[in-house]
């Protein structure tokens, strides 16, 4: 379901460039090959929220008319994302994904890993198609950028002594510049001047960023039949999240040895306790709506109508949202 | 080391475009973050023959000069292929590549997977920096195809009715058509009559499937401390390589009984003694030899000369290689 809460004015052709993106999707995947076009079909089940997508039409909505090539881009970038999902869920060992089996777990992690690198060679396939190599170049760039946010969250796994400098920096890398370059190339593509462009840029990376720390929240204290997929990875794997930074950097003795001897023993109910009780998981929230409330600032950048409306809207469901 | 044989008359400039494919190479996937340079440097010492590179260079001076495109695009190509190397190392379970240990056995498969996925996001953009759209275009058809071919594959672990032509369309997906790719592009990039450049996508794709029929057989017979990398894995992993295949193809009765018995059992030696005895290796081999005979006819398509004189020589190379 896309990110436009009812009381956003909605776009009236929203719904229809959506649904131009998840035939654009279909048709790149397609094969002569049934057993990849049964994979395919899994895969499309987890086209969910559609936020991406939803920021390239929303930010070159504000700007102007929207066209072929801000589908091609959508696409691309829903492309990317699923790509990353199903990589993801092979690094986390995870079970769910959008309330049905992942694919590591449905066919192994063989399929999961070689599934993932069909889409994100089909991706820059798709994004070929539309002859401009500045967008090659650019999603080149975010795409290198994302895989060094997991690189890089990889080399601190278990480290407790990770900081919230560090932490930002691979939450910005792994999740928040696709978003960004999706706001930002949603405006460019409607003729944007480029002050704006910027902008938009950095409103994405903002709602980007939130959208991770709300992603950490969930996955400490979501309920995993509302959430749709499986919680408690963040632990069991060794990533510290932003509610756990922040109670290990503000405790010192007793508290701090609690928390590391809940995490070393994965004790999920343990930890959320600890982080209930100390105030870092309410501190954390905050963070995330700080972070909002300056993205939305951005806007400001905006002509004002519809699209700069929904794009507000968008923002604000970003941290309200319990799946 | 390069695949051109001493007796071959050696390109003056071959050896200084290998080393600028290495000197980009390097320079493309550096980045501010010391673990992701770590894993590079480990991941550089997997170039080993630059097959791929030599065919972009060697058919580029088959028809004209070799410049700093020529150098991108193998670089492109050569980052493709270690993307796949680091991926398969994952789906093989193997632990040892180039005589060295793997990424999956020395960091985990996490690291593995993404560091396969930062590879494959860095062959597109520095292909992106070149900015001829078409070369984007090409060079994700092929990468799809390549991911087709290793979903088929895997499509078709342990089927042991897998017949020869699916055996040899999984092949041309998930090897020849990279190295057939190098050489067309190589020669247009040179300003090739297409007709030359179509010939010599052939003659790449032949030698594509040759050199993959000839690792078949390494996997079976080679020794581990000659080849370089872990062997049996094909039949550990249930894939049914052409040696087996024609020999399950060949027999009726007992002789089909105990083949199926020594691959169930996964029993390598048996194996190998089943195929020597009906023949079956001598007869991939020779079907090897007659697809390379084939490819190097279609060297009558590009002028005499040393680059063509070394394209001969690299066909013989490949299938006459126990490494």
């Amino acid at each position: 379901m896309p990110l436009t809460p009812e009381h956003a004015p909605p776009l009236a052709n929203l719904a229809s460039l959506l649904d131009e993106v998840g035939r654009t999707f279909e048709r790149q995947l397609a094969r002569d090959l049934p057993p990849v076009n049964t994979l395919c079909r899994h895969v499309e089940r987890y086209r969910g929220k559609m936020l991406r997508p939803t920021m390239v039409f929303l930010c070159g909505s504000a700007f102007g008319s929207v066209g072929e090539r801000h589908v091609s881009v959508a696409a691309t970038c829903e492309m990317i994302h699923m790509a990353t999902l199903v990589h993801d869920d092979v690094l986390d060992e995870a079970d769910v994904r959008r309330k049905g089996q992942t694919v590591n777990r449905l066919r192994g992690n063989e399929v999961a890993v070689m599934l993932g690198d069909y889409l994100i060679s089909n991706a820059f396939h798709l994004c070929s198609r539309v002859g401009d190599p500045a967008l090659n170049l650019r999603l080149g760039e975010v795409t290198n950028t994302l895989c060094e946010g997991e690189l890089l969250q990889l080399s601190h796994r278990d480290d407790l002594s990770l900081d919230e400098p560090t932490y930002f920096e691979i939450v910005r890398r792994k999740t928040a510049v696709l978003i960004g370059a999706c706001c930002e190339l949603g405006a460019r593509l409607s003729g944007a001047p480029e002050p704006a462009v910027a902008a938009l840029g950095r409103f994405g990376e903002g709602l980007g960023i939130a959208f991770q720390v709300q992603d950490d929240l969930l996955d400490l204290e979501g309920r995993e039949d509302v959430v749709g997929k499986s919680l408690g990875r963040d632990l069991e794997k060794g990533k510290l999240t932003l509610p756990v930074i922040v109670h290990l950097a503000g405790g010192a003795g007793a508290r701090r040895e609690r928390a590391i001897e809940v995490i070393r023993a994965r004790d999920g109910a343990g930890l959320l306790a600890e982080l209930h009780e100390s105030g870092a998981l309410a501190e954390a929230r905050s963070r995330a709506l700080a972070i909002v409330a300056d993205a939305r600032r951005e806007l400001a950048h905006v002509p004002q109508g519809p699209a700069r409306d929904a794009l507000d809207a968008a923002a604000e469901a970003i941290v309200q949202r319990d799946f």
